[in-house]
């Protein structure tokens, strides 16, 4: 039996994953500085026998062998997603993969130390080489998946993503947002003239930050069997489904970062901790995509966690572990900022489709070759005066060469960011529709109910269906801009 | 040319090798309790993977040719631990693992359970089918390194260690100890007399704890750069050597017991911190052997930690983090208690070799056939009457059921934690001989002398030379019980 045989792989393959998994969050937690060289090494051993693996020649016959068999519907489902995952492996021979690698690395450590100097032209050579390898691959995943190049880019992150379906999705938004923008800023003045903000600061030592964390967690979903809360420099969630490592960072002075951070951490981790777990060894088991993903942290995050019902449930929580007593109106102002920023991953969710969408929109055309890299600079500066009013005139650092992506060669990416923020609300909208009381549970604390929801249309999915699919099953409708828009008017508009 | 193809083999099994020793010390320290299961699959689908690529058909040749090759000395000196290594992985047919693995797995589950219920008859039929393997064993790995049997098997543990070698030096020990034993206690029983044991106990937070703990590890020679304390259920070091993982637990109540777990811990990390780190990837690289190891954790533990000049400097650090302000002679009968007692791992160090010579004697005769497991409990017994003047007559869970080392099927191990108590104190010996003056620098926490010699003569060696070998090299001389008995003597005897 070939199927059998590409379930047994799977399970080789899941452990090399696991232990890449638990090695990874623990680099980022546990580990002393002077582990790093040699954890490199393993993770860099361990990765080559995960392709290697993943890759042997005789998987593709298995594949083609097992379309043969007589297969039940979790297997039929299981077969397409290996097959797609293994077309996403093979399809850049391995030479091209290594002369890739090697740029993406050069570029990236280039960017590290250059982007903090503002050198946009020493740093201009090596991005010519990773985008001049992006084309490449663009054209190889194409040739591969008979997609358009930048679709075939995008397919990677989130299956059946295509610029067609997105461009006036993110069209209908750009225009909304470039009136909404001023006009939530406006109302946002307003309201500080009649009551000015009150900061929250204070003294709030860490133990007691991470047992409101703690708290706040458990109380949406998080099963503190299946995982746990850390420090990190940077927050992640990390780890493997059965044991999921998230992290916060805290400052001191203030708990709203931390427990934001928490919270959209927390989405993501319920997304993991409740993929069906009899799946786990096959891509089938995994989560559908990044725009997905997003979705789920950001239902969290701000659907959730930025809710002024929310907050009804909160409040108390958070004054028997910070012992404060805030009104609802101290806090929303916080939760509820708007600022036009240069910087994409300082937005809040009113400005941040604007950062994205500027890059969606320039990836396309660096992809296609309608844009050159020494020319991006300019391209930049001209869509953030056109749509936030901000210039990036020679201010490379906090322009074109803020991000990570670019010089690590992730082209297609971008888009699932706001794509989430869109498929969140979408999935609130929805979710309102079938619980019309749902904002009276969260006054509560009670998200038995949105979990079920979700667990039922989402998480216990899997990859089972195409991104856009997934949406549309799960909400009854096509990705549409208007329950994003509708509710960026309803948290941020003139009312 | 071969030999570089075993370099190359070397890393690809340090990576499988890293990633096993961080998601086991993860799993005792992070890991949360559902994330155990899958831990499990992926553990030993990556234990499988190491022995597959370990014992793969090509090496065998590899090891031959690289005989013929022009190598230097180090590489001399891996190559003949690669051939021993492969050996060892090699002698046993993988039917015969599988049903060993079996039956260790089995025998042990039913020990965890039958131990609690003191129940020997049912324990019994599964502790035969293991002892029947380990015969098998001792035979197998007997043919292949023209040993003797119950030799084949500790050398897995501490290779040169011989039957032949130990025996005398043991009924040596075991001569002194029937009479020391009560002469110590008979000492320590007038002392108590004439000044009344002045307890320990008060308040101490696990935070305070951790930071004299930390403050101790340090001051001893343990790198923080390459490694950390964390806190687990049993004491552990684990890890790899580029990043030690050392574990205590703590009881608010008293301190000493989780510091002098932290020390012996500490002992054992110091070893692996400072291996030979460019011989990491080949078996040469590795820490000698379990005498050898337990030998550094009961330097530190006993020899630098039960020391009075180490409390001298030691009291003012256990003030400045506990705010007690305890005299040498409050602490001395704590670190000097010696106890009659039937559970080994409780024992002192004085009694502690006649618990491990009752299983070494035992163990000859279960490997010979001289003793059937039927016999197991009279034998210990008369034996514990002898030895300890105690009974275990019907007390099964308190004697032969007390160790997990013969369910687990590990024969020629118990041997080593007395071989690693005198070779510590025939080092110490060797050490004070060469630096007349080392116990005025432990007065004064200075330990750099003593960390010198002992990573000249031990730490760097890896494993060049054959225990014995190595203790020769280091000491100038060959095991000598008189070191050890001289050091109990002194420390508990009449004076």
């Amino acid at each position: 039996m070939s199927f059998a045989k590409l379930d047994e792989l799977g399970r080789k393959l899941e452990a090399l994953e696991h232990a890449l998994a638990i090695l990874g969050a623990d680099e980022a937690t546990h580990m002393t500085v002077g582990g790093g060289e040699k954890r490199a090494e393993a993770m860099a051993a361990l990765a080559g026998m995960l392709h290697r693996q993943a890759t042997a020649p005789e998987i593709a016959d298995w594949i083609e062998a097992a379309g043969t068999e007589p297969l039940n519907e979790d297997q039929q489902a299981a077969l397409r997603e290996f097959r797609r995952h293994h077309a996403n492996l093979t399809c850049l021979p391995s030479d091209f993969v290594e002369r890739q690698t090697t740029a993406r690395m050069r570029s990236e450590q280039l960017w590290r130390d250059l982007r903090a100097k503002n050198d946009w032209t020493a740093f201009l050579p090596s991005l010519e080489s990773v985008i001049a390898l992006a084309r490449e691959e663009a054209a190889l995943r194409a040739d591969r998946t008979g997609l358009a190049p930048y679709d075939a880019l995008m397919d990677q992150f989130d299956p059946g993503n295509r610029v067609a379906d997105i461009t006036p999705v993110f069209a209908e938004l750009k225009g909304f947002l470039k009136d909404f923008v001023p006009e939530a800023l406006a109302v946002q003045e307003e309201r500080l003239a009649r009551s000015p903000l009150k900061p929250l600061s204070g003294n709030y030592p860490v133990e007691r930050q991470r047992e409101l964390g703690l708290a706040m967690m458990t109380a949406v979903g998080f099963d503190l069997t299946h995982g746990s809360l850390a420090v990190s420099h940077h927050p992640f969630c990390g780890g493997v489904p059965s044991d999921v490592r998230i992290t916060t960072r805290y400052r001191t002075s203030e708990f709203l970062s931390a427990l934001m951070g928490v919270l959209h951490e927390t989405g993501h981790a319920l997304y993991e901790q409740n993929l069906p777990s009899e799946w786990s060894h096959w891509p089938l088991g995994h989560a559908r995509g990044m725009a997905v993903h997003e979705s789920q942290s950001l239902f969290v995050e701000k659907q959730l966690g930025r809710n002024p019902a929310f907050w009804q449930w909160a409040l108390p929580v958070v004054e028997k572990h910070l012992g404060e007593d805030w009104s609802i109106a101290d806090i929303l102002p916080h939760v509820h900022h708007v600022e036009r920023g240069l910087i994409r991953v300082d937005a809040d969710e009113v400005t941040y489709p604007l950062h994205v969408i500027l890059r969606y929109e320039l990836e396309q055309e660096l992809i296609s070759g309608r844009l050159e890299a020494a020319d991006i600079p300019e391209a930049w500066n001209a869509k953030m005066q056109d749509y936030l009013g901000l210039s990036t005139s020679g201010n490379f650092a906090d322009g074109p060469m803020q991000d990570v992506h670019w010089p690590g060669g992730a082209f297609g990416y971008f888009p699932s960011y706001t794509l989430g923020a869109m498929m969140a609300a979408q999935q609130w909208a929805a979710l309102r529709r079938d619980h019309p009381s749902v904002d009276e549970d969260i006054a509560k604390g009670h998200f038995e109910a949105v979990n079920e929801w979700r667990r039922d249309r989402i998480w216990s999915q899997g990859s089972r269906w195409s991104t856009p699919e997934l949406l549309e099953r799960a909400t009854g409708e096509k990705l549409a801009a208007h329950h994003f828009t509708e509710h960026l008017r309803r948290r941020y508009g003139k009312g």
